[in-house]
């Protein structure tokens, strides 16, 4: 299983919903986040030191997925966040050893 | 170690919380996010394309744990977090390489 | 690579982004949180359980780093958050298994 957390504009937080619901992905955690993506540009020099000053309001989307599916939710996570300027966003895949559903106690496969 | 997410009702929190401390957990990181859990129920058809329509407040606990101690979090966060009903929540466990303390600078075991 | 979480003090963001940024690192995600770290002396017994009483705001860093920065990361973080008081924060370092810059579809070192 894999835990994928996808970083996007907030303006596209429907769309990508939409292309991983399209993907058969609807198990999914959203948080508000803030984010700088490496622009060299928002970097300023203030008394000598070099000073990061813009952070954007950015929506982290949080999936737990089986392996199978990883593939097709990062094409649906690209898909419904690109918009082909700086700071579409970024996706990150991690190792995930287990999942349990609360209410029913199952567990990996049985829980997702 | 390992790392342990569980995302839960807001009205259990209180719950939660008193069961992970009684099992002797409490390093605790706590976010309000929003989540869906795959309910069919809450899937319209809207132009023919599928939409996924609710999404609920929820918090998520985010606690790193030792090896030793992650089966006991897991059966507190279930006995604090469930109704029976569904949208009790869902919990995730990952792999945790290295943990510090800024304080001390102390590593792993010694800084949990 | 490695996915590097950092819950700090709110007032020490600023000096903890400087000093990431100094050693070379820019991309980052930030949230708000709120925690409890161990301390025994804010617990409470109340009719005979032990009550976890106080948790404090907080603020998550989040960076996805190559293994070559991980170590700097860590250093720049402790630099920038620690007061030498309890409470100062936390670092988790996780495995990391894949990358995507969604924009260009780029993964893992070219993506970072
Ligand atoms: N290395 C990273 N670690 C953690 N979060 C990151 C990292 N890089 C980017 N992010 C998050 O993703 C958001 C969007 O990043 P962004 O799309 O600007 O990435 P980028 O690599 O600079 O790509 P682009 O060149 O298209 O701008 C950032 O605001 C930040 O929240
Ligand atoms: N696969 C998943 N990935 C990420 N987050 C998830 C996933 N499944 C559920 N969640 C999170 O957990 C919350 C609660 O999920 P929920 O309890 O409805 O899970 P479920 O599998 O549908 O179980 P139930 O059948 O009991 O409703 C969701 O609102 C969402 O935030
Ligand atoms: N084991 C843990 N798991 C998850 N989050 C934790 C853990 N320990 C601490 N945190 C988070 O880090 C924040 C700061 O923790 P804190 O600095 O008090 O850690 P500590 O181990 O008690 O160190 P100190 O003795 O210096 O207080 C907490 O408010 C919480 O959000
Ligand atoms: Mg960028
Ligand atoms: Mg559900
Ligand atoms: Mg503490």
């Amino acid at each position: 299983m894999k835990l994928i957390t996808a970083v996007v504009r907030p303006e596209r937080v429907g769309q990508v919903k939409e292309a991983l619901f399209r993907a058969g992905i609807s198990g999914l955690t959203l948080s508000r986040v803030s984010g700088h993506g490496g622009e060299q540009e928002i970097v300023e020099h203030y008394r000598g030191t070099q000073v990061m000053i813009e952070f954007r309001e950015k929506v982290e989307f949080r999936m737990a997925v089986s392996d199978a599916f990883a593939e097709a939710a990062i094409r649906a996570i690209c898909e419904g966040a690109r918009t082909g300027e700086v700071g579409d966003g970024k996706i990150f895949v991690q190792p995930l050893e287990r999942v349990v559903r609360i209410r029913t106690g199952e567990e990996d496969g049985a829980a997702l």
